[in-house]
């Protein structure tokens, strides 16, 4: 059981995702290591640095399921570095002394840098995943409700109508470029490290490029120019992306809690017997996966912020800053792949009560057609002076509590240019949607032609 | 094995302390739910709000070690929240639907929030032991090397001579205020939440206000002046004092890392076999302990930052943000226990080199001991002019590397005034000590009269 | 014209305020500067540490209008500090060389340190007029809706009715709180800093205390026990009172744009002609203060978090974590200041529509009386059961869009134990507002007590 | 005089620049609003939606000199927004109210996003700019010290030597990667916006998508596929990519001020006469810019993650998160600007001491080289034993302080299988620079093949 809510054994699975939190483990950590470990006796024996006999004995000893994990522990709370304590046991598996070739010039971050890359990579698979599942139910709600009406809102007032396709669309433009974000750091973030004591490989007498060339192919990473165990921006790259996803995310939550006040009561979670419901007030209908949600994401942006700090690191190896990391980085994933569990939740099965999005449209008797009203008049009694006369006779109509058409249809300014079948037209909000549906299907165009 | 560094079974006692975890534990925050409800039939039993055959079965089965978690982790991810869920088995615990009465009047939030409280009580009474752990070993240090020259630097830069117990009491007074101010928060944040679905207590006909102060009482809580469901500033406080507590935290492990480099050694953490020590360089001792606390404090302050967006609430309950208390708080106080145990362990075992402090004091050839020469120049030559010579003078010594006091004593300005022996005294650290060890007096006289 | 929206002359005046901008401004800061000096010499002329003909010249022209601005800006920027250019103005001004007593054992962190603490003195006591001013409206506005009936909401979701006065006086005991903390902090953060190089006073070879404890009460200050140049508690404690008094107003700010919705509509930011229009939609009534009070705190608790990382202060004199301080503390002020005027604004002049809050209560058809019906029909069916009968009650009403009412009168397992009557009484809101009166009084009481 | 340490006239050269500040004044800022009305009108004249006559006008007054900054800050004070003032003020410009016909179809955010997208366009050049000096000079220091041997240290402490050359290319590297990011990010972000009131277009009944099209031709940014009025990805990826540009400035600061220390001093920040002096200690040499640069970026990370806060949008237009963008982002460009200038005079004018650095080699009496020496041992007595022994005889050297290689020499399981030669060769620093050479070589020829 644990005491953050990540690892609670009762909010896990709402706070973040078992496979999220499985590429975070000790057990998927340790196995990164193991695998590095391996693949740096596969390519040092390849290459004769380490004897063929050595690399054989401990690629068979590359098990995870030998790592005792106890006596790891325990290691790693009197070293402070669990690397050290693997590499013993590793070498202790091995037959005839063989396992002191295991290692063999690497330094304790090469081990963790690399093994963080690797999770990372999983995690980013993980994130992709769900970026595209949340794409996907933005295509199909934009798509159906690409000329559904829905009032605009502006300030949290009502402004001018729009289509409830062209809110998702909008979103799905962010989630678009979001994976490109994603496509666009992959490469620069996928890299191993593995410069021995500061960087420099002078522990490798022969072949030390070579063996840092050949096991970054055995692990599928990218080889870098120069150590960077100290500089940082890769990481801190990745938690920026988290914070960036989640400020989408955010605003997704955002919407849907505001939509779904009893007030408005235009979309709805999905509903499932007893989720969302209190236990005193049975009408209730919560936004619960929204509220977990805005949760996360305000606690991974600062976690955005602290890997940031990661980066003023020290020297050749920090004091402080990189362990920032080992906090931070799964933290931000693993709140993250929460947030996006939810949030595609939400999207498949997301209740659109289209009826009641018009009917909204009507609560403030026509107000919301001003705009348009004002721009039908502009022709005629040109656009600052039309619209301080709409701006007056509208709140006329909030005084009074009439429909703005039946106002503006008595006003003789008005109605000596515009009879009320004319007026009514301007106040019919199919007649004033725009370019919604274009710019909809622009959007969608985009991201049909996005590699998936 | 957990996906955070807090709950992971590798790196948990590092970065944490079992004795935190076990605060926000999932049992112990499930067990202080059943101890609210307990303590509310106790309550509701003795004013006869509930019959008190109803009370007696509820307490009688209000046992943590009767709550099944797996069921409990079932019904939480269904309805988002697990007190309901918990009510909900000690309800079918009752014989007879007696259990009905459990929970009587009460909203969720009641018992979340007040069960939050009872926790930061548990929570703040570890770091109050911590800090009076560190206060003690800061007026230990303090009083032993009171008068130990160490030179006391500025921008990084050797300036004048301080003593080391100077140092560590100007940190000590940090403590004390610290523990001051836990000493004034702990009335304002020590109130439970008891107020029904929107806090006006409206489900209970009558004894609702003295169903509400007894249950504080029985709870050893505050009664609240009215219901902070959605006014958070006592919870946002509780994360506002772990982040300053960790600034002065991070302040020590600061200087220590500082002090510990090779080209310093002028302090150590406490040596243990293999702890600090790299897999390849032998000779290094590494501010193993000061990284993690380094660590730990920059994450608390940006989950104080969060704590305090989590007050943006709205309404009655807010939708999201109280949620983020649910993720920041936790780890806040888990992170600053780790952060608390390392400081300790390091102060209590500190190793101090005099010698090498000393050693120190003389590698800039007397460069910093210029102040005081121009101080005792300054009453024959003028205070500028003076500042302005030795300025001068002092680059003379850099260039030319010699000591400042043979540059000093052959200026025909200078040894016109004050002669060799004069000049030396000038120059002696130990005549330019200041008021450092009255001002070590005060301070430990202030920590000696607070409340222990 | 700035560059900074607090600086900028387009938008200083909405995102902050005169007054407090006054307080951080260039040439407060140098006039603070000015006046410790001239406080400095004022007691080490009394005390005889300088000639008292010295002091008296320095006093003389210790006058900010005597400063050359430019002069200083262009000494700034050469050495990177501006006292010492002060300081040799302050020199340059005075006759014979008397100058140079001026500064006298000073360090250039004890007249910034000092300054920003008579800055900070100020500017706690506009927080604090504004704190009080906030108060005040608060009380208004509880006092005269104490039983003003609004639907109370949790989750965004209607839930029970409480009033007004009850949502306002819930806030006001926040406030109050904040109070309360601002008078805690004031002594232990009001204290000056005298300390010289490296915080011993050693520059100063008799007289050191006796100066330090003349300056402070020259200046109405606190003696420090000892040198707080790193030790920068009681500086971060400022940033975290903004940050958390932030939270209260953006809590403030969220409720009053939520309630200002069209579909809401029941209180409204003051009218100003023009004010919160748009260029477009002259329907719509902008919650505008209540955006910018919240863009404004979001940025204040991020500056809190970063004063707390100026705690991480290396030696007697840190190396960049200081400077954090000047960046963030003026800022996370003026914008407080911003933002405490825009809520005064808001709730001093705030128009509530009760007749629109009566009605609101009204949409779910009665729903939301269910938690007084399921507490008005335990006693008869059990609690859970009505519980959950209620709730399927609900659904169906929610179904079929009929009033609660009708559907709980016709239903057997109800209609036996209540009439039509009976359950009418259940669901008037006015029947359901519990201790909302009483606990409004609490605060209110509480609030009248605390000194004015 | 400005409030803010960006606007003060004292500090802001230090802090910021006056091409940066000049970016986001309210001239700058006003001048965007005309440039953007005026493309606006020769767009919409050309596809004769508003008269060509109108358009000749209004292009005839859109001249910033023309605006009257007074009238619009009182405009701005009263409305909440300043585009309607501009538009205003234009209008009356006009003659015959052919100004009516300006701002046709847009609404304020238009006009203001389009704005700072130019502002934007503008500050990225400028630290593009300085991202290429640093560049430049990071390339020039790597290839002077590409040999230069200078002990690596980890954790602060000395860990085995590396080159000055291999240090600076490290961060060569970080700083390649952020011009690529920037160079990705660019056609993401400079994106212009036209939506009208809720982003549709509906205000302009025919030539809508053309008018969009021209303008953003006109302005020279590309045409969204949709609004983006509240989905602030773009936005909140520039403060992300500032923070991250921050993370590397502030590890060159840290390093820089960590080599100047007195212990150290390997290199120097530029000397300028009474630059980092301090007002009482002449021997100082303050890591000045160090300071400004740590201090800047600390508050930069904070505003990224203000700026990912302010993407919790809500509806078309949000409440209050918008406008945390008019605080944030301004500030982080300024600071970063500031920092980045910092950055780029340390390393242009940086004093490297090689002398200095291979002293420092020495300082351990040998025990730097003692991972060559347990590799070099490695293939005679094992690794595992090597090192155990290695580390065994280290700490012999530090308790008896002799140099590690007399130690050595003199070990019979050493001495059987090296002699002291052998042994000398092995403890040599030059002979274990491992690829430092490689790795830096790797860096230049990435940064040379990169489009400057």
């Amino acid at each position: 059981m644990g005491a953050t809510i990540i690892d609670s054994s009762i909010f896990g699975n709402i706070f973040s995702t078992d496979a999220m939190r499985q590429v975070w483990s000790d057990r998927n950590r340790t196995a990164k290591y193991v695998e590095i470990e391996r693949a740096l006796a596969v390519v040092q024996g390849r290459l004769g640095i380490i004897p063929q006999e050595a690399a054989d004995e401990i690629v068979k000893n590359c098990d995870i399921d030998k790592i005792d994990m106890d006596k790891l522990r325990a290691a790693t709370e009197r070293i402070g570095y669990p690397v050290l304590g693997v590499v013993s046991q590793l070498n202790a598996l091995c037959r005839d002394k063989l396992g002191e070739y295991c290692h063999w010039g690497a330094t304790t971050q090469d081990i963790t840098d690399t093994a963080t890359v690797l999770q990372i990579r999983e995690a980013l698979e993980l994130v992709d995943a769900d970026l595209q599942g949340i794409s996907a139910a933005l295509v199909e709600i934009s798509r159906r409700h690409r000329d559904t009406p829905v009032i605009g809102r502006s300030n949290l007032q009502q402004a001018i109508p729009v289509t409830f396709g062209f809110k998702t669309a909008a979103i799905l433009a962010g989630i678009e470029r979001h994976r490109e974000r994603l496509a666009q750091l992959r490469p620069r973030v996928l890299m191993g490290e593995f410069g021995g004591a500061c960087g420099t490989l002078a522990s490798i007498e022969r072949g030390a490029m070579e063996t840092q060339a050949g096991l970054m192919e055995e692990l599928g990473l990218s080889q870098p120019d120069i150590a960077w165990h100290t500089v940082r921006d890769t990481i801190a790259e990745v938690g920026a992306f988290l914070g960036l996803v989640g400020g989408s995310l955010g605003k997704i939550a955002m919407d849907v809690k505001l939509m779904m006040q009893h007030e408005v009561a235009e979309v709805f979670e999905p509903f499932h017997p007893g989720r969302g419901s209190s236990s005193t007030m049975p009408q209730k209908r919560n936004p619960i996966s929204s509220c977990y949600i805005h949760a996360a994401v305000s606690v991974v942006r600062q976690h955005a912020a602290a890997l940031m700090d990661a980066m003023i690191a020290d020297h050749e190896r920090s004091t402080g800053p990189w362990e920032i990391e080992w906090i931070a980085l799964p933290e931000a994933f693993c709140l993250l792949a929460g947030a996006l569990k939810q949030t595609r939740f939400v999207l498949e099965g997301l209740e659109v009560d289209a009826a009641k999005m018009r009917a909204n449209i009507d609560i403030t008797n026509g107000l919301v057609m001003s705009e348009a009203v004002m721009m039908g008049l502009g022709p005629y009694i040109g656009r600052e002076y039309a619209h301080d006369l709409v701006y007056d006779l509208c709140r006329e109509a909030i005084r009074t509590n009439r429909p703005l058409l039946d106002i503006l249809a008595e006003h003789p300014e008005i109605n000596v240019h515009l009879d009320r079948d004319a007026l009514a037209r301007l106040c019919d909000p199919a007649n004033y949607l725009g370019q919604a549906g274009v710019m909809v299907d622009k959007v969608l165009q985009r991201a049909a032609g996005a590699v998936r």
